[in-house]
């Protein structure tokens, strides 16, 4: 089959594919901090060092542009799962909602996987992590899905409701990001459905646990 | 009061202590992986950039030298909780004979800590996670808090329990860390005791949660 010739338009597009995958890929085996352009240029094989600058702006606009292509695809299931777990009255089904599009993302992306590890450092910087993230885009069904999760918790002082949070957040995010390490290092890919299953479990512990 | 004069073991030995502090604030700022002995050794105050080698080693040897400063501490008391909760029917208290002794020992360093961000990194660290690390020493006494812990657990087949501990070590390891990257931005320490009471009863329902 002969391939057509590619108009200039598709071909910056697929460099730009190609810069964004590239950082990603970086970012998680490096660290988000010790990644430059000019790097992510050269191990596209861009001549030009420029050439995220020209093709998507500064490392911020890099970074934010990853994330938002997660984002998306997350949302999406997001949207479809806090709907369809609406009139349940289990709280597993709640939690389930809000967990799974990430694993059920992660999992659609294939092996070898960056994204979780990009993901962890973006949401543990103090820069990024309070302004872009994952849940970018998803604010109306996580705020509905999280008043549904909630209310099957015990009655908690509202310090301890942010710290639960916070622990869930990052049992969710930590926990994606070494099970995609350690499964890069084994060269095999990562069982997601599983995982995401023994996330739903543990975060539903989490949110029904007593306060002592 | 006249301060006597320090003999030259006393001076080492102040050095010594020195140069780990610096390297444990150093690679909780700037990342493990990115911290030479030569950083230290300046930052320390030190003109020789030997000074690491001549006073502790070699990066692994400093890295497994803080480490065992924690580890001894973490360990003691480890060791006494495990034994105060020996008789104990409430799972609760067999989780927090394995956490509390963690988070007594950050409230113990003072602030600013950095503790908790240094042990989250080598724990991460594909050569340093397994062979060092906060628990080092502490080895019968986990085993006999861990497997009185265990047996409060709903029946869970075994890569599932896998997946339950990876998730219980990434849930305080990461939460403290961030609790002291948080409190160290705002200038403020940690109130470790609520921090810690919360873990216990997060990881209580890790714990407890029914498999689906």
């Amino acid at each position: 089959m002969v391939r057509p010739a590619r108009s200039g338009a598709a071909r910056a597009e697929s460099t730009r594919e190609l810069l964004l995958t590239t950082a990603e890929r970086l970012y998680a085996q490096r660290g988000l901090a010790h990644v430059s352009n000019r790097l992510v240029a050269q191990e596209a094989g861009q001549a030009n060092n420029s050439a995220v600058a020209y093709h998507v702006g500064s490392k911020d606009d890099l970074v934010r542009t990853i994330c938002r292509g997660h984002a998306e695809a997350v949302s999406a299931g997001t949207v479809e799962l806090v709907a369809a777990a609406r009139d349940s009255r289990h709280a597993r089904d709640h939690v389930a909602a809000l967990v799974l599009p990430y694993t059920r993302h992660l999992a659609a992306l294939g092996s070898p996987c960056w994204a979780a590890r990009f993901i962890a450092q973006v949401l543990a910087d103090p820069v990024h992590g309070p302004t872009v993230g994952w849940h970018e885009g998803i604010v109306a069904a996580h705020a509905e899905g999280g008043t549904a999760m909630w209310s099957f918790a015990p009655p908690l002082p509202g310090p301890v409701v942010t710290l639960r949070l916070q622990m869930m957040r990052l049992l969710v995010v930590h926990t994606c990001a070494e099970q995609e390490a350690d499964a890069d290092a084994l060269g095999r890919p990562v069982d997601w459905e599983p995982v995401g299953e023994a996330l739903v479990d543990a975060l539903t512990g989490v949110l029904l646990a007593p306060h002592r």
